[in-house]
């Protein structure tokens, strides 16, 4: 797994996440406002976006916008990255600005919603870093915890970390686990892929899942000691 | 927790679930054929829609046909409805048919996923022994068991079964399972809201979510007892 | 005929009628505000929404909100049921609020549109009532008529009102008539099927819809003389 | 009232209809095969569209294209142009082929719907001659009626034929009748604009809209009595 | 080549632009109001739509209302006339007011969207004659310069303006060229139909397009020597 | 200007192409089948998608997938690209085989329809050796010449090559200039934004824009001199 930050240069985030053929770049925007339902509430907003490209699949898929909507499956992983990183960030510290995360696939090759969760973290830590350098966080330190990702399948009744998709395809159980640096979750979801599975099933998936994660935060804080990537400010005296 | 049978009279399966105030029309369609990309599989399919009437929630909800596009959330629970009956269901004893699964939210309270896929059972249950006396299945029994989920919340910190709207609204974790009566699991998903857990939790939960399977399993298998609501053909010698 | 009051308890009004097979959700639900175009008028709105849920008929219907679009026979029966409630009320005792009345069909077997009329009258008459009670209306009688609705067709020669589906679907006539019980005529609209008619059968047809909708008046009378079927605020001494 | 035939070229039937101020362009194109649901019956089809231009109106109006969706209205009234030409034509003798009928308002000044239906009945019968000359028919004389439209209103307690759109919009009552010259009704459809009417007045207004539809077919008669205005094939003797 | 002014009454401009075959009905409508993104600038802003009506082609093609979207080819065009409007006229005379095109194609033989072009400048024309003696101008010329377009072919290795559509669509190359009667050019749009073109012919095409023009002027200057096709404010002592 | 082959692995051309702050994935994948209206024809298709990355721009843009329907500027600039590939290719070559072009801006920062054509043709390229190896082609050289694109815009009266976005969003003049290694011409647009211009200047800028190809054709013979990125099949002896 590698990460690399400033893959792009107009976002206040932007970082190209690789694990194994898969490819996400994920981005982080910030914007003024927030969507109506929030407004004069005085609380930021963090949303999120994910899509694939059209040739990021074995198969080339059809693009969403040219069919007019955007697929269950699409919305299902786009509102999953929006609760996870919602989780670590105190959105009052914000103000009434917008985090737009997105996460566009551009090579697939299983567990691109895990990627993009952990790759959309690094991004939205250095969004972060570039509100609190103009002076527009509320908190200088809004940032709770480190959030990351993976998948856990079971593919002929042995349990395995982040399968590609080949394997993810045939796999019996198929689990994505959220969780933080602090040793909790932030969202579980199992699927039994046309079968049912024990409990004891659930148990050494949630296991493999949780070593998983403190691997990638080594990845992540390494590649968030590296300096933010672009220009900041200077630091001025009384900002 | 009530479930009537019979609701309406056009499906196979029509089945009115009632969970507190939670009210969901559960039915199950049989139509002749499948989608394209099942076609000469020789299999059949089954599909589930789930939508909340306007009326159904505390203040009106715009309705999604007049908005020209399906929701998220709804699209998420759609599609985890139909996950969790395939799970229990010979789609190749269907022949080349399609059973469609629809979930209408009369009245919502709390919970509606997870009765509308207690109720669906029932309803796909009907729709089965409705093929099945006219000879449409190949095997007799394509069920291989029951099905039937439970939404678990921690509010206070105490963990807490099937939350009426006001308590699911200030729920600190939020989790739903779908679970056979053979003891195993289909799906499980939860969430902090707005927080994160500990997996002592996510244990306790899945405890309590359980031991709600079972009661539920009990409530369904009294209402299959009774004989199926509507005509069904007489067995004739030779079909 | 039979109608239910407080069929669900959010909405201000929640009635269920049913028809011979029929049966329609009628609900009305109170909003604050008005349509932008009649915003400043000081003159509240009534709009209307009808819809079939998918299994209410003999074969499943597709769904509209996944379509993605309204078909003109739903825009057409929500354009008449909204029409023909406007004219029983003064909108201007509601000021600037919105009775959004919404007609759900769980169950169709001919003259969905006429019973969704006759029962949203009655949910339009318990709005009334909630509204009155919480002193949000100008003037506390804004309803100057009752409003009923009923089809009639020309069935192998003969008059007949309230034709079930199948005899319904080999009509050679069809007539919708809205009526008051002040004897006036609030909306007619007949069609030859796939033939044409004398103006002597137009005459029989309207004594025949004439006369049911006395029939209907009654039965709402019946319906609406129990009492509001949830709790009021207490009438207080000054409002 | 003015008939114009030939307005066009392309189509199998162009007629431009004054009727006042208001200008329909009504066109009748004719297609090989028919709608899926309707394919292998041996029956032919015919379809409406109305639409208005942007600039017919006192006011520019949106376009529906750019909106994305045909509003109710739109398709209320494509619905009816086509049930009224319908009752004319045996489309048992057209084969396998759909009669498109198109009519868009150039200018709209009241009674855009009935200037519709009267103008597309001309477009309609040019283009049975085109087919029948094409020797496409199976039966030489498919149209068993004329067909004409009126619309009639009441205005300041006064029974008015065609009304323009200044004094439509202030009608109490208004009525769109479809006759054939047979002296039968084909559809009728009255709504009292924001009031009720009684049956008397339902009377009077018939009584109007009948001798209004005799006019009509005096006009409809006339401009069909000169030649086809395209080139026809020349007749052969051994088709 | 005929253009008519006061083809329709409710525009400010409304022009019947005639080319060959081709009749296309160009409008222009004033709106109060710009679009949201221009909001509080002081500055007008002028729009333009293109469509084909349904029967203006050889062959029926469908409505872009009905398939809910508008084509490529359709967006192309109205951005089109649009820029090449902009370009001859000032839109901060015209305060925030909005100048709406609308081209739609009553029948076509090629050349629509340079015939669209064509008529809409002597609609916009109109448009400004109307607003001014409404005085609603900053400026009482805005208007800078004449816009006409041409359209050129190769065809068989000959250079050839405005061809008819069945010359057009076997054209090897093809160019749209707008300019103004200043002799400046608008915009010039050229394409290789299936095949590339040298240089030398672009100079050959641009050398037919500018003649082309200046005859398309002269026409245009003909048609606006008439009188404002409609009543105009008496002029006053001081406005 | 750089050009990177290889960029993903999946599709059958995959280039990065980058042209100083303009960052553009142009892919071409191959599918088997044509679209219907060019189906039985015996020939292949080339089609091209064009879009821009929500984060790509200085301000993030909304996701077109989200609004539900394709801009008229992204239509506008995947009909160009598709074009003028087209113009390149024996389609006859392919059989009935599809090869769509997809073109995700992930940066922008001026010219990124250019960036884009520039790129597929590169993308292309490698797609058909693939389809060579493989044994697909009728004609083993089914290209016939080489397609690059540059922009020209007019600056303070200069005429410059491939602006910047800062510079470009304030030209005069704006032409894009699509052409061959023959020396031929594709496509060419200009266009005078809120001015006109002289036919000198389109001179010049032609000038300056064939200058400009002639670079870019070394650039993309240097990038295809290597060999192709992945892997093919072994040549055998019969095929």
């Amino acid at each position: 797994m590698k990460i690399t930050r400033g893959f792009t240069s107009h976002p206040a985030g932007s970082v190209l996440v690789e694990f194994g053929q898969t490819r996400v770049m994920c981005t982080a925007s910030v914007t003024e406002g927030v969507p109506p339902w929030r407004r004069d509430s005085g609380l930021g907003w963090l949303t999120a976006e994910y899509a694939m490209l059209p040739a990021a699949t074995h198969t080339r898929s059809g693009r969403e916008s040219v069919k007019g909507k955007v697929g269950g499956r699409t919305q299902e992983i786009s509102r999953l990255i929006g609760r996870s990183l919602r989780a670590c960030i105190d959105l009052a510290a914000l103000g009434e600005n917008t985090i737009a995360i997105d996460c566009d696939v551009l090579q697939a090759d299983g567990g691109t919603r895990t990627a993009s969760i952990t790759g959309a973290y690094v991004a939205l830590s250095d969004a972060v870093t570039y509100l609190a350098a103009r002076g527009k966080l509320a908190d200088p330190q809004p940032i709770s915890c480190m959030i990351a990702a993976v998948s856990v399948g079971v593919v002929d009744g042995r349990v395995r970390l982040d399968l590609p998709y080949e394997e993810d395809s045939r796999a019996e159980v198929d689990m994505n686990v959220v969780a933080t640096d602090t040793g909790t979750l932030v969202e579980i979801q199992g699927t039994g892929e046309g079968a049912t599975f024990p409990r004891s099933t659930l148990d050494k998936m949630l296991d493999s899942a949780l070593l998983g994660c403190d691997e990638i935060f080594a990845i992540q804080r390494a590649a968030l000691a590296l300096p933010y990537p672009g220009p900041l400010p200077e630091p001025t005296g009384k900002r």
